[in-house]
């Protein structure tokens, strides 16, 4: 994100005073660094298709699958801050089904340099005949499309991934035909199981309506674990958590992800009142999900996200948790979580200590990792994007290849 | 850059073959994992402001000085590959002049988020109010200029130098301007002393014009050292690199940047045929330091490119290297020295057991680092652009700021 948070009050000021991602760095370099400390952790990069011309991003990514030991995923966002538009020149961000039209040529052309620019044995570091690279077998990718035009070659020797492994969070209909075309991993954050088990539903249709198998992409539901060696002290923890909630920082995600400036309310008011279909169509899945409860309130809804973004918060011991990641498994469809923090280092080593060795007794979590790259570990079938993948169909003489090597024969006559 | 060199033969063949800058990774991240690993090193980033947004490349360099503690340079290039143009969609690279017109407003963007947008006490890290930023004290650049837009606040929070230490190495008249106007530290590469000391008048004199102190920026003359325990046995080191220079590999590069084809031109041709104002004016410079010698041929050209680049090779033990250095210093005015290699990482190596501690013997080299920055390091004054560089006057309350935080009053009258 180039931009802030600014709906809630109509600025920024929310977002800079709770540190609502803001200030925030280059996640690339963290990713680099943080890779030469560990061996198996993979690295999964948020970067925008509105902020960088995919020519030198297609190097930022090749460098860091080289420095991670193909251990980099990119999870594809396309921008959803007006903010950051105009920090970039423009008037605004592009209209919401233009945005994905301009990623899929994004795609299009990042696969083209590192799917389909050099062959896999162009580089020979042939002391003897001065040669590093065949020439030959290294191929100017001849894109001339609508947003892009990129003649050139890829400039990074192809690393172990090459096309680092996809992740998406796409959760419109055009968004979700975007996911289901390019990732491999897929982040669904949804108010209850019902709700989630339905935009699995919907994935996987769109998985198989773009050509691949309904499991081609893992999903990955947003989940944030409050547990402790017992339930009390669990729930304990959870109290002791939600007095830091800034029902300000709260909102101003809230407000930045719905679309509605909730500063215009009170805390005490019920949900009901807010105008925004977005927040509409939460509240009736919550009333769904548990038909007697009473009528939530913006208070509610701070509280709620506070610990959890647009999650589900589960508290108890590693037992409990267990059971009850077991149960949302079960009943959603999910491959596996994506856990959020309400602490950090913290919640992440509560649940390495108290819920890993549990799922690992019932024998639903792995002991130890598997070899090589973030793509073997994850799919078990090799470090490449499948033959099946789009992106696969970019490469030397797949049937989406537009390599273009006429700027040398040209150069050859003159010569 | 991104693109390649592709003048020798009209096209890219020979770049690729030999290693020409390609395959070529982002130094971003390789030098925040260098960081990790040393201490009072510095890292000079070479990075063109034809290529990224300034909006985003203003974040990595925070990021990097944060990683780096303040070790990081920033080498300003305008860029010259015609290649690097059209990968970006662009039908050429804009006219020579014109590029550093963009850069200086390029600049001005980067200085507005690096220098004016964070009051030095805006991050306060209050957990009892639950305050991390004060907001009052970010502000929006409001920067509306020829080539970009950008309305808001930087994204980092400031690290040690803020602005990183800016390095360049503009030649011709229009670039030695722009060097004295932003760099503290110059580049310089030439075939003679003569020729390095006319450099050396034409920079100090530029940034007298510019407002600054002849001294204000550092300037280091291109030199590869070939050194050993004695003069025969560099000699014989000197020798045994010479057999491994690629005449194809230096030709591309010298006609990339003379910006002829000497793919046209035998190797024993003499150099005098050549039609190119670039190599003429080199040839005559080396003539006027030498008149009796012989005239100089295509292949003369390639031995000494090969070792050096543009600049020159000297040649013998730590005492001899040291005399050269010292009547270097002295007949040119240079503050130091660019080392370039032929291997790596042996070339520094050999410099760092053989000449170093001679240079300390006679004490003009210092015995232990500087603490602090990059900036400090080499200037010794703190760790920030001095106040009478240009990019101080970007700062809040400075004569050169365009803050604009109107977009939150005009919020403040709607709430």
């Amino acid at each position: 994100m180039l931009g802030t948070y600014d709906v809630f009050g109509a600025n920024d000021l929310a977002a800079i005073r709770n540190g609502a991602q803001v200030p925030v760095n280059d996640p690339v370099q963290l990713a680099a660094i943080m890779a030469a400390a560990t061996e198996n952790v993979g690295f999964g990069i948020t970067a925008g298709t509105a902020f960088e011309h995919p020519m030198p991003f297609a190097r930022r990514l090749s460098t860091l699958d080289h420095l991670t030991k193909g251990r980099v995923g990119w999870n594809i966002v396309t921008g959803y801050l007006p903010s950051a538009a105009r920090n970039l020149g423009q008037d605004d961000q592009l209209e919401h089904d233009q945005r994905y039209d301009h990623a899929d040529e994004y795609l299009e052309v990042i696969y083209k340099l590192l799917e389909g620019s050099w062959e896999d044995d162009a580089v020979v570091r042939d002391r003897e005949r001065g040669v590093f690279t065949e020439p030959e077998k290294v191929h100017h990718i001849g894109h001339h499309g609508t947003h892009f035009k990129v003649p050139g070659i890829h400039l990074s020797e192809p690393s172990l991934q090459r096309t680092p492994l996809l992740f998406q969070a796409g959760a419109s209909p055009r968004g979700i035909q975007f996911a289901a075309r390019h990732a491999e991993a897929i982040f669904i954050a949804s108010p209850t199981n019902a709700v989630a088990k339905q935009s699995v539903h919907a994935i996987r249709r769109a998985l198989v309506e773009a050509g691949r198998s309904p499991d081609a992409a893992k999903i990955y539901l947003l989940l944030t674990v409050i547990t402790d060696e017992t339930d009390a002290l669990a729930e304990a923890k959870h109290r002791d958590y939600l007095q830091y909630v800034s029902p300000e920082g709260a909102l101003t995600f809230l407000s930045g992800w719905m679309g509605v400036d909730l500063s215009k309310y009170e805390l005490d008011e019920p949900l009901g009142n807010v105008e925004s279909n977005a927040i509409q169509s939460t509240v009736a899945a919550f009333q769904a999900d548990n038909p007697e409860g009473r009528a939530w309130t913006v208070r509610d809804m701070v509280e709620w996200n506070g610990i959890a973004g647009l999650g589900a918060t589960i508290v108890g011991s590693g037992s409990t948790i267990a059971d009850q990641m077991q149960r949302i498994v079960a009943e959603t469809g999910v491959d596996g979580f994506n856990l959020a923090y309400a602490v950090t280092p913290g919640t992440f080593e509560d649940v390495v200590e108290f819920v890993v060795p549990e799922l690992q007794r019932r024998g639903v979590y792995h002991t130890e990792y598997a070899p090589g790259t973030l793509r073997n570990k994850l799919f078990g079938a090799g470090d490449r994007l499948p033959a099946n993948h789009r992106g696969s169909l970019y490469r030397v003489g797949g049937p989406l290849s537009t390599i273009d090597d006429s700027i040398r024969e040209a150069a050859f006559t003159f010569a």
